[in-house]
């Protein structure tokens, strides 16, 4: 193609050096809310000693934001399989046109956990979809296409290990994650506007994912898998290994709402980051 | 329960009196991007002689953007089925506290046009699936439940009626509209990071879609069609009628990639707003 526009982006082959701009990337991390890896990336920056007024590099396709500090690309993805994936298609591009060869991505999120108490760390071992299948299923041209949705160990291995000098004894737990495609039915959850099974279908469900291994339940960790497997793996794009840390902010066992005060909830939300900043550290990945 | 939090909108019915902000609700208008519902309410705001100064209803919630003006609730629903599900089931739980008794639902969009030009309006008459069957299919509890999806023919011709009456003879088309997981693959785009089809396979695909009575694809429509008929419908929880009206940004059958220039692109982008204006201009649901 003579110009590529990536058009949620908002970056053209055009009128950007893809090269000059992001050439130096070794990091992407991706969070669902805008708020929240915007105040991860002024974190980076302060760390970094840049200033905190960070320009948002997306800011003309008008979906998502885009933020860079050192080699460290932060993003929001929106809530869902759909929207991550097409931040991860136009990221992928970037990625190519910038010439990066290995780049580790990494999501940071939150999620509802299953058996582990509001504020635990969850770092994926496995990313499954609501039929506990390690699949990311999609339809190419009508047909379904069912796409493997591994995650690097060692890299989960490594999180969990830094994760033990967080300050404040963070609880942190190595699970699978399920990947749902809704936060009320598919999730099991009896208090959407409506819901057509029984509490104790729900609590068979649950306790059923529990006893597979699974600690926590989020919307994205398959296609996330998935997409960033078939762009190293296969597709050769750049050599690429992925990471999902979420904190959990409800013990579904117990509750379907998320009920926590403000103050605790501010500082829950963080926990994702302040252990991807240790890891970012330790690769001196902030240096200018 | 006690309190209900919608945890996405951010208002519990601890804090928030549903039945003062929210009980002469009658419309509620959607679109993807905050931006462009943003600019759509502020349109709202100066037809009726308020202030464009319009908070964000949804603040504390960190996810959507929703703003008031008369009786119209506009709201941002992010891309993709998860994410406008998610806002549905809050919203209708919002109408339902504040004892709403009928709404109309419409989602102004954009879209990849087929066999019609950029700039074309297209209500849609039946909401599709990638395999062409009107459904919405989610997993709950593990198991696939494929839901209808019908819209309200009689607003889609109300709609189309209207349109006749826009400015600089807008081109307007009643037809059918695919809801896709995805902008690339999903979408038969050979421009994504990676495609696993031909170009002659992506075509096959297209022209089955066009010659089917297919006008456009995009991220939404058979969630939103089957979640507000369920609500309206089968949940009872009160009368819904749902439309769905999108501007086409580029013609599927010439090409994968949006080339407008910005003048165009913020023109037509305005389209579906101008006529969803034109129907509340009609039902007197702008007066405060």
């Amino acid at each position: 193609m003579e110009e590529d526009l990536l058009y949620h982006l908002g970056l053209s082959t055009k009128s950007v050096n893809f090269r000059k701009e992001f050439g130096d990337v070794k990091f992407v991390c991706v969070a669902g809310s805008a708020y929240r890896i915007k105040a991860f990336a002024q974190m980076l920056a302060k760390e970094a000693g840049l200033s905190t007024d960070l320009p948002n590099l997306a800011a003309d396709g008008g979906r998502f934001v885009l933020y860079k500090v050192g080699a460290v690309l932060a993003a929001d993805h929106g809530m869902g399989a759909p929207s991550i994936s097409i931040l991860l298609h136009e990221m992928f591009k970037l990625l190519h046109y910038a010439h990066c060869t290995d780049v580790t991505f990494i999501r940071l999120g939150t999620s509802g956990g299953i058996g582990v108490e509001p504020g635990t760390l969850v770092i994926t071992t496995e990313a499954l979809d609501t039929a506990f299948e390690s699949f990311y299923s999609l339809r190419i041209l009508g047909k379904t296409v069912k796409r493997p949705a591994p995650l690097d160990p060692n890299l989960a291995d490594e999180l969990y290990e830094l994760a033990q000098t967080l300050p404040d004894n963070v609880p942190v737990v190595k699970g699978k994650t399920v990947c749902a495609n809704d936060f009320y039915e598919e999730q099991a959850r009896l208090d959407g506007a409506f819901c057509q099974f029984t509490e104790s279908e729900k609590m068979a469900y649950l306790n059923q994912a529990c006893s597979m291994g699974v600690s926590n339940f989020e919307m994205e960790c398959t296609c996330f898998a998935a997409q960033c497997y078939l762009a190293g793996v296969r597709a050769s794009l750049f050599y690429v290994v992925a990471a999902i840390v979420c904190v959990t902010l409800v013990n579904r066992l117990e509750s379907d709402q998320v009920r926590l005060n403000p103050k605790t909830y501010a500082r829950i939300q963080q926990l994702p980051g302040q252990l991807v900043l240790a890891l970012l550290r330790k690769h001196n990945a902030l240096s200018v």
